[in-house]
């Protein structure tokens, strides 16, 4: 099943997708899925970021072979970070390079959406509570990062967090999938989701034990190699197989 | 003005604080304050944290003598850290130790809420965009801040942001506020607003300018030295003068 939000006569809903309709949902996929009127082409649709998180937790170095192109240690256990919802993007969006900042990149990621709360989950529950898989681009003012060793800043600017297109909510291994990202056509980032340090259910039942997992929270699950910068006029695509590809523009 | 939320039969809603009686909210106080329905008694009211923030934003080391206990050089920017929206608190709530932290401290702040959406304005204008100020325990596990330097695990624990009891808006001038933290009534941190590296306005602006604030975010401003440990059983009083005091219990 793919899942979307989108914009219905100027109110924000969430949206089932069949082949190329999507259908206005009268409640958030967790309270069930119930249609409401009439399927729109999902061509003329004005698609919104695929969540409303109350928050966004994130997940640093979980690729061996990126930890290694930062030139840091393997972390021992999953180091967290918490991207702002304002700095969320919708699919096809713009994200603004901002003056403070003279090396933006683009880290092209899997990200979640929690579907059911979960609190002290263990692994083998953990992945129950998601909703749906997505494409995320974790955008970074990496000369910021690099400064400051906190990330609040260096990964919050408002447009830093394109998420989507939409959740597949049918990915049986969330470890088995092909991440792409191409800047202007051109491949930037190869990996597999296999080469993840800790695995989705791992880094769920992580959090879990630190923070709830509220319905609609975004998790995303770290990046593979290849990341580097962006300049404005960049178009970018963040394509994970089975799910789809997440583009947007930088200016 | 003294605004709140509170609990009436089952829904949550701002209240207004007049003498010992507070009286329900039909919109939230930057629609206008609207009184809905009669006033109860304070006494008896169930507070919750003052505020419902898409994302709480904290600063970090904004006082000389804290920077200095703490090892730490003054940062030549506000040093920005996110606090996961599920640690808040309300007034006279339990802070519970985690099993995953052997120290577990207190750092008794300067909060405000945001009454009017704020991005890239000045320092001059950023206090008009606050609602009011409030006490906040910004509780942190320092044995897991200090190992791994990214703030977001060892400060967003659930039940780690204790927050209120109310908003106070009518502080003139918010670098003027005696602060003090007590636990099990000694006195463990005492100090002035007039001791900020980076004052309210500043703090507001600078975050204004990577992140848009809005409407009931939350942004706590640094804290000042003696921070020390807390273990089960704590009482702990966070007293602003002018705004009042934060109870809050430690499990």
């Amino acid at each position: 099943m793919r899942l979307c939000r989108i914009e219905v006569a100027g109110v924000p809903r969430w949206g089932l997708i069949e082949e190329e309709l999507v259908t206005p949902l009268a409640v958030p996929p967790w309270e069930g899925v119930r249609k409401l009127g009439g399927a729109l082409p999902l061509a003329t649709a004005r698609l919104l970021p695929p969540c409303e998180p109350t928050k966004i937790v994130a997940v640093g170095l979980n690729y061996r072979a990126h930890a290694a192109e930062m030139g840091k240690e393997l972390p021992v256990e999953p180091l967290l970070f918490l991207k702002a919802p304002s700095s969320l993007v919708a699919p096809g969006g713009i994200v603004v390079v901002p003056r403070q900042s003279q090396r933006v990149e683009h880290e092209g990621e899997l990200a979640l959406v929690i579907g059911k709360a979960a609190t002290k989950v263990n692994a083998g529950q953990a992945l129950e509570h998601v909703l749906g898989y997505t494409c995320l681009d974790d955008v970074t003012a990496r000369d910021i990062q690099r400064r400051e060793k906190v990330y609040a800043r260096a990964k919050g600017f408002d447009t830093f967090c394109p998420v989507g297109p939409w959740l597949e909510t049918g990915i049986a291994d969330p470890q088995a999938l092909d991440l792409e990202v191409r800047v202007n056509g051109a491949r930037r980032q190869k990996g597999t989701t296999a080469d993840m340090i800790f695995p989705v259910a791992e880094v769920i039942a992580f959090i879990s034990h630190i923070m709830t997992l509220l319905p609609g929270d975004l998790v995303t699950t770290g990046t593979p190699p290849g990341v580097g910068p962006l300049v404005a006029g960049d178009e970018v695509e963040v394509e994970i197989a089975g799910i789809g590809v997440l583009r947007h523009r930088v200016a």
